[in-house]
C-alpha cells in the first residue's frame, strides 16, 4: 500500500491525540485514504518532558530541520499555538515544500491572508478544519457541501469554555467566578482564560467562517464583541423565567445593507437547538437559500475530537482533495472582497434590559418614556418584589424585554436611563435572538 | 473562466431545482469551483409537458443520445427514479465517459455494487450525496470528515414523509389515515406511499450509510424493519405520558458480536435531539470513537435542499474531489466485506408493550409472570381506568415499559401473552432507545 510520510510539529494535547490516531489506527487511514500516513517525525521543544505516548524510536526530535530537510515528508500537522513562532514555522514548512494542516485559529484570523497567499504562490495548501468547531466539521460543510447556496446566516456557539461556564452558572447555580474555577479545574479553561471569556476566540472563529461563507475579509478585532465576564447569575434566572437561556452567540447575517457580524451574550428561546447546546459543546445553525436551515452539534474542543479533525485534514491533504479545494476557493487571496459590513449601530433586534431601581413608583414610567423617545417599545416587564420593606435604600431589579430596536438606539436609550437619579449602577443589556426564519424575513 | 459542460437527465422536481441553481446562480459555482458549470442539455421523456422553468434554446431534449454523443459533457445529474430504466441510463452515461451524480437511493441500495464496479472499471465516478438526507450532507461527513474514526453508531430519522405523518399524529391529534392524507395533500407523500411508511426507504438509506461507515455490504431487504402503518395515536399519547416521543428510527451500532441494523418506530426521550426532529426534517446522530457524538439536522427532502446537494456533488465532481474520494474509498467494490451482522433476535433493549385487557384483576400478574419466564423485568406500568363500568365487555389498555430484553425474548413473551384468554387482540410492541452513550456502554 502507498505510504505518505507525515510529521507533527507540537506535541501538546492535540498533537498527542494525532500521534495516537496515526500510530494505533493506521488501518483507518488505509481504508479511507487508500494509503498509510506514516508518522516520520514529531517535533517538540523539550525532549526531556514526560509524554503520555510512546513514540517509535527516532520519531521524537527537538530539531525542526529534520522535518524541513526531509523531502519525503509531505504533510505536516502544525499544532503550535499563539502567533510566533507559529507563523514563522508555518512559512518555513510551506517553503520547504510541505502541505500544512493547522488548528491555530488565532494565527489564521491574524495572518490568514499572508499565509494563504504564500501557500498558493508555492503551490502548497493549508487545511484548517480543526481551527473552528473542534470535532464538528463546519469548515468542510461550509466550504464544500453548501457551495450551491448563498449562505444567509450562521449562528454558533463557538467557544466551549465560555459555554461550559454559562451552563454551570445556569444549571449549577454558580457565580461567574466559581464556574470559571470549575472550568479551569476540569481543563476546559486555560490559566489565562481572557480570549475565551471576552469573546475574542469566538470572534476569531467567526472571522474565519465569515470569510468562507461570505467571502468577507474582516479582521476579528473589527467584529463587535461582548464577553461573558460581566454575566450575572440573576440575569440567567430572569431570562429563564421569561423562557430563554443565555448563550455567548457568534452571529453572521447577510443583508441587503451588508454583512452583520457580532459576538455577544444572547437570549435564546428554550427548546431551540442552539439554546440547548450545553457544557463544552459547540453548535452551529446555518441557513442557505437553497438548502434551508441546518444544525450541527458536537464537541468543540478536547484532545480526540480535535485530533479527529486534524487527521481527516491530513488524509484529505494526502489524497489531494485539500489541494483542489485550496486552489478553487482562493481563500484569503488578495483580490478585493466585495462584502461590506453593516454598521453595528444599525443592527436590529429585541433587547433584554435590567435596571437596578431605587424608588419604584413612577420609575417604570420614566424608563418607558425614555425608551419611547428612542422609538423603543416594551414587550414585557418583570418587577422584582421588595424583599423587606424596612430597608428603605434597597434597590430592586426591573427587567424589560423590548420589541425591535437598533443597537444604537438601545444603547443611547440605556445611557440616558442610567443617568436617572432613581437608577442605581449600570444597566444590563443583552440581545434577544429571534428564530433565524423570522430574522431573515425582517 | 474555465467551463465544464453538464447535463441533467430527468426534469422532475429536483431536476428543475438543479437547473434553476445552474442557470440563475452560476456565480456561486464560479466562486466555489473556480469554473462555470454550463447546462448544455436537459433530457426529458415528454417535450410537450408544461415546465416550471424556461430553459435556454436548445437545452431541452427528449433524446438522451444528445448527451451520450457529446464528449464535451463531462458531468451528468441523473435524476431518474426507480430501478429501470434508471439503471440502464446510468450505465450508458458511464460508458460514454460521463461522471454521474445521482439522488436515486433505491437504485444504489439495489445495484450499488454493479454500478460502482462498472464506474471504477471505466475510470469514472458516481456521487450520491442527495440519496440520503436530502440537504443534510451526511454522505460527505461520514465518508470524508470522520475518516480518522471507527464509527460506533448512527441513528437517524431518514424518512421525512413518515416523520411528517408521525408528527401530525403526535402534535395534531390526527389518526394515521388523516396524517397520511395531509402528507399527500402537501406533497410530502407520493400517491403510493408504501416505501416511505413501511420502512423500506429508511432501510435503503441505512444500507448506504452502513456501507460508508462500516464497510458493510448488506442488502436493504435484509435489514429488519417495521413501518409506521400500524401506529396508533393512543400509543403516542401513552409514550408522551411516560416522557417519550415515537419516531421511525433507523439504527446502526457496531458491537463486538457484529453490526446491528434495524428500522422501527422507537420511543425516544423528549428533549433529546432526535426526539425533537419534527415534520419533514431529517436528523442524524453519529458517534465516532475519536470525535465523540455529533448531531445533524436539516431538510431531508424537497426541491431546493435536494438540488443543493446535487449541485454540490456536480461541483465536487467537476473539480476532481469526487474522483479522488471514489477511488480511495473503493465503495461497493467486490472485495469481501469483513462485517458480520448481529442476529436481530439478540438485539438488546427496553420495550414499550401495550395489551388490550378484558378482565383486569389478576391479568397484570399473569403478564408479569410470563414476562418473567422469558427473563424480562418490568420498569413501569400504566393501567387505563375503566371509562364506564356498566359496559362489562369493554377492554382497557395496559402499558408496560420493560427493562433490557432481547428482541427474541420480548417477541416470544408477547406471543405467549397474546394467547391468554384475558387479552384482546394483538399487542403493540415498540423499542425504547437509550441515550447512545448508555447504549454503547452496554
Amino acid at each position: 500500500m502507498e505510504k505518505t510520510k507525515v510529521a507533527i510539529v507540537g506535541m501538546g494535547t492535540v498533537g498527542t491525540g494525532v500521534a495516537r490516531l496515526l500510530l494505533d489506527h493506521g488501518d483507518r487511514t488505509a481504508r479511507h485514504a487508500g494509503r498509510t500516513l506514516w508518522l516520520q517525525k514529531a517535533v517538540v521543544r523539550d525532549l526531556t518532558k514526560r509524554r503520555e505516548i510512546d513514540l517509535p524510536q527516532g520519531v521524537l526530535t527537538d530539531c525542526i530541520e529534520e522535518v524541513l530537510g526531509d523531502p519525503e515528508i509531505r504533510v505536516v500537522a502544525h499544532l503550535v499555538g499563539g502567533l510566533e513562532p507559529a507563523r514563522t514555522i508555518i512559512l518555513r514548512l510551506l517553503e520547504s515544500g510541505k502541505d500544512v494542516v493547522t488548528a491555530n485559529k488565532a494565527l489564521l484570523a491574524e495572518h490568514g491572508g499572508e499565509l494563504f497567499d504564500r501557500a498558493r504562490a508555492l503551490g502548497r495548501s493549508i487545511a484548517f478544519e480543526a481551527s473552528v468547531g473542534g470535532g464538528v466539521p463546519i469548515i468542510t460543510n461550509i466550504s464544500q457541501c453548501f457551495s450551491a447556496n448563498q449562505i444567509l446566516a450562521i449562528r454558533g456557539i463557538l467557544n466551549g469554555t465560555s459555554n461550559f461556564i454559562v451552563t454551570q452558572m445556569d444549571e449549577g447555580g454558580m457565580t461567574y467566578r466559581e464556574a470559571l474555577e470549575a472550568a479551569q479545574r476540569l481543563g476546559y479553561a486555560e490559566a489565562d482564560p481572557t480570549m475565551d471569556v471576552d469573546g475574542s476566540d469566538a470572534a476569531q472563529k467567526l472571522a474565519i467562517l465569515a470569510h468562507l461563507a461570505f467571502g468577507a475579509r474582516v479582521h476579528w478585532r473589527d467584529i463587535p464583541r461582548v464577553g461573558i465576564e460581566q454575566l450575572q447569575a440573576r440575569d440567567l434566572q430572569y431570562a429563564a423565567q421569561l423562557g430563554y437561556r443565555v448563550k455567548l452567540l457568534a452571529s453572521a447575517r447577510w443583508t441587503d445593507s451588508g454583512l452583520e457580524l457580532h459576538v455577544s451574550p444572547t437570549l435564546l428561546k428554550k427548546g431551540r437547538p442552539l439554546a440547548e447546546v450545553r457544557g463544552p459543546y459547540n453548535g452551529f445553525a446555518v441557513v442557505g437559500d437553497a438548502v434551508g436551515d441546518l444544525f450541527f452539534h458536537g464537541q468543540g474542543a478536547g484532545q480526540m475530537p480535535t485530533a479527529s479533525a486534524v487527521v481527516a485534514d491530513m488524509i484529505d491533504t494526502a489524497v489531494g482533495r485539500t489541494g483542489i479545494t485550496f486552489r478553487t476557493l482562493a481563500l484569503w487571496s488578495q483580490r478585493p472582497a466585495a462584502v461590506d459590513l453593516r454598521a453595528h449601530e444599525d443592527l436590529l433586534g429585541r433587547y433584554y434590559l435590567r435596571f437596578q431601581v431605587k424608588d419604584r413608583p413612577g420609575v417604570l414610567g420614566q424608563i418607558a418614556s425614555l425608551l419611547g423617545k428612542h422609538g423603543i417599545s416594551i414587550s414585557s416587564v418583570i418587577q422584582e418584589e421588595h424583599g423587606s420593606s424596612n430597608q428603605p435604600v434597597q434597590t430592586v431589579s426591573l427587567v424589560i424585554m423590548t420589541y425591535d430596536a437598533s443597537e444604537g438606539a438601545s444603547r443611547r436609550a440605556v445611557e440616558e436611563i442610567e443617568r436617572l437619579e432613581s437608577i442605581d449602577g449600570p444597566c444590563v443589556r443583552m440581545r434577544v435572538a429571534e428564530s433565524l426564519h423570522k430574522e431573515l424575513a425582517r
